[in-house]
């Protein structure tokens, strides 16, 4: 994997660019994508006129940002000028917006170079594409965000954008043994990214490593288009110190019980290495955490009626102008949609405010939350992109979350996930620094 | 003009149908349309089918909605899933987004017949469209709902959709002699209608009569399909009951220096006669009320600078990949974006706070507030879409406000604006029955 942010020096003093950088990837491209299939499109002569401008700022020492000249890739539910944007949705085929996304647009300010749109599964929701596991092809990559975790595992881009509504980022940031990063809910704009529920979206950053993951959030941060958007807490390019938790909660819930031995026996020697290095780390032996694991599994499934009943527009006219072009996974949210009634709506909103406050009440004692990033490594098989399970909960409660890949099972990476409070994701970027830093 | 809602008892009976209607609609269309140019593009086939649909409904007794069967036009920045969405853009040239807006939604599902597009301005922003005033080719129809109230008083449609952010509704509304209405801003959903700018953005109505222009605020709002829009206050489809104003505010703004001596006298002959009915009417005698004069005057210009700032996405785009495909009215309006800092945006915030503070203080002692909906009649020219100074005010602070077709000037129209407060609608709507009945 490409970790674009160590090269910095090295463009200034011209040993290496980003022009260099970028053949590298399309090197990667040529060797690797006839097998995963990450992308969708491709635009190599668009990145390499973009890549030589960076080149050149790099080595004339004004680039425009940390990320001047990184390649990206781009999940193909978010608009790009040049490229079209299909979500992997026959009803899109072919179909052009002539614009790029707010979060495509705050990164090409900032020199980044679009090298291509990934693989979504079906608007995000539906039915899975063509990619599969850069390390085993008869696994998923996990998905939603399926082509912009591969193409980052795969060393064809140094980062990609993805988006989460239940365990899109996260996910397949865990499965393909990269970093994730889902922001608290209304970070980062979502305007020209396809629409799923305007209280479940979120763009999510997937990465080679936590540097570059966290320089993409402040450019598209700092560079943010669109009014109405939260901003990230603290300010500058630079990922936070490396902070060492005061008090870690480990979660348990429901997902414990997908789990295979090899997981757990990974996951609980990390909690021994933490609690070596001095960090407490509570669990449901406290009564108070116990409370917390039952309203999230008691809760959780509220968040299916959010999402059925937010994304109504526009998925009741694709099903009802374009129904047999729209596969059974979305028609059956429709479905469940057309059981609802708005006080349905209304009481799963109360459901989560209920559970956010209970949330909220360990931000007193605790610096976050950690479980697993997914039910273990990637499951053979490209029909399903993988269990939700250890995802829901902070897609419904819109809480920052980061997979970080600290874990090997069976040879293959499994993500542990880090878990903030509300607007607090830059300590947690400084804890999830210091976790890498100490277990990995 | 076809008043739809005073036909239920004959659809009932039989001696009318939504059918019949629409045939005298088309009949309309082939009339006067190759001279008005209302539309962009229609779908007569479509509607005949629609329409037999809800001929059938009514015969049977069980109509969808009021608004069954009731020819609608739709303004061409608002997205229908059979015809073109083009914006009066070449960049959109052809680009059908292949599903209704929430809005167009909402009305199909109430049985509401979709005739065609409507001519807009550039966007809702720039250049003008071919739209002539349906009373005099010389003149323009008002703008950006250009061609939504022209179809309506050419009788070509009894209802049409538009948007304001600054005076697209009102205004055209006025020149046109027809019913606009424009909700406190958040109410009706935006989903599938191009962006402006999500604080000033509002769906608009345009139609032949109140009872029109409410049935279909109803529709839109007892169906709306996105949740985080604003309700409407109160409920059911009728009409609220025709409420004598307590007293009224009749403000003089800025605007008052615009208007021929025609107009003023009709104005003052207005106020003479709601006096006359008991209803006392504050003017800037009444100090407090030149104080909020002074207010809106020295704040509304800051609505500009909101507007360029929310605008920069998607605007920014289109002037930097496609801008000579881009009018000049819209490249000044990114130029002026392009001065501001963020710093500019807060502080126009900020003064729109306290001028909707100082509107809200008048709310213990008047039911809303009286002012022109136009500088006067239509100006001749096709080039410019005449004057926003009277409507920018509430576009700025999203208040609801209807025009009211109650002046004659010159033998053209010109409306009586009628501004709520903030969520108001309804009882704004009954005091706008009471105006039309007493003074129409």
């Amino acid at each position: 994997m490409i970790r674009f942010c160590e090269l910095a020096t090295s463009f200034r003093d011209g040993r290496d660019s980003p022009r260099a950088v970028l053949e590298r990837c399309i090197d990667a491209v040529e060797t690797r994508e006839p097998e995963v299939r990450a992308f969708v499109t491709l635009d190599v002569e668009g990145a390499r006129r973009a890549a030589d401008g960076a080149s050149a700022r790099w080595r004339e020492g004004r680039p425009r940002s940390p990320v001047d000249g990184c390649p990206f890739g781009v999940k193909d539910i978010i608009e790009t000028a040049d490229l079209p944007t299909q979500m992997n949705s026959p009803i899109f085929e072919g179909w052009r917006s002539g614009r790029d996304a707010a979060c495509v647009r705050a990164l090409r300010r900032g020199g980044a170079v679009l090298l291509g749109k990934t693989v979504t599964t079906e608007f995000a929701a539906g039915r899975s594409g063509p990619t599969v596991h850069p390390l085993d092809r008869t696994r998923t990559p996990g998905g939603s965000s399926s082509g912009s975790a591969a193409a980052v595992a795969a060393g064809m881009v140094p980062i990609a954008l993805g988006s989460q509504a239940g365990g899109s980022t996260i996910r397949p940031a865990s499965y393909c043994g990269i970093v994730g990063y889902k922001p608290t809910v209304g970070t980062f704009s979502m305007a020209g990214v396809h629409t799923f529920g305007p209280t479940l979206d979120h763009v999510g950053i997937l990465g080679s490593g936590l540097n570059e993951v966290w320089s993409i959030a402040r450019q598209l941060d700092l560079d943010a288009d669109t009014p109405g958007v939260r901003r990230l807490p603290g300010s500058g390019h630079a990922l936070p110190p490396s902070t060492p938790p005061s008090r870690l909660i480990h979660l348990h819930t429901a997902g414990w019980g997908e789990l295979d031995d090899g997981s757990i026996a990974a996951f609980e020697a990390l909690v021994e290495r933490l609690r070596a290095a001095g960090v407490p780390v509570s669990t449901r032996d406290d009564p108070r955490v116990a409370g917390l694991e039952s309203t999230l599994d008691a809760g959780v499934g509220s968040r299916l009626d959010i999402m059925a009943w937010e994304m109504r527009w526009p998925f009741e006219e694709y099903v009802d102008h374009h129904g047999p072009k729209v596969g059974e996974i979305v028609h059956g949210y429709v479905r469940h949609a057309r059981t609802l009634a708005p006080a349905d709506y209304e009481n799963a909103l109360g459901t989560r405010d209920r559970a956010r406050a209970e949330v909220d009440r360990f931000r007193a004692t605790a610096d976050g939350f950690i479980t697993f990033a997914s039910s273990g490594p990637a499951p053979v098989g490209l029909d399903h992109t993988g269990s939700r399970t250890f995802l829901n909960y902070w897609s419904w409660l819109g809480l920052p979350s980061f997979s970080l890949p600290l874990m090997t099972v069976g040879g293959l990476p499994v993500g542990l996930q880090l878990i903030g409070f509300d607007g607090s994701d830059d300590r947690l970027a400084g804890l999830a620094r210091w976790l890498i830093e100490t277990l990995g």
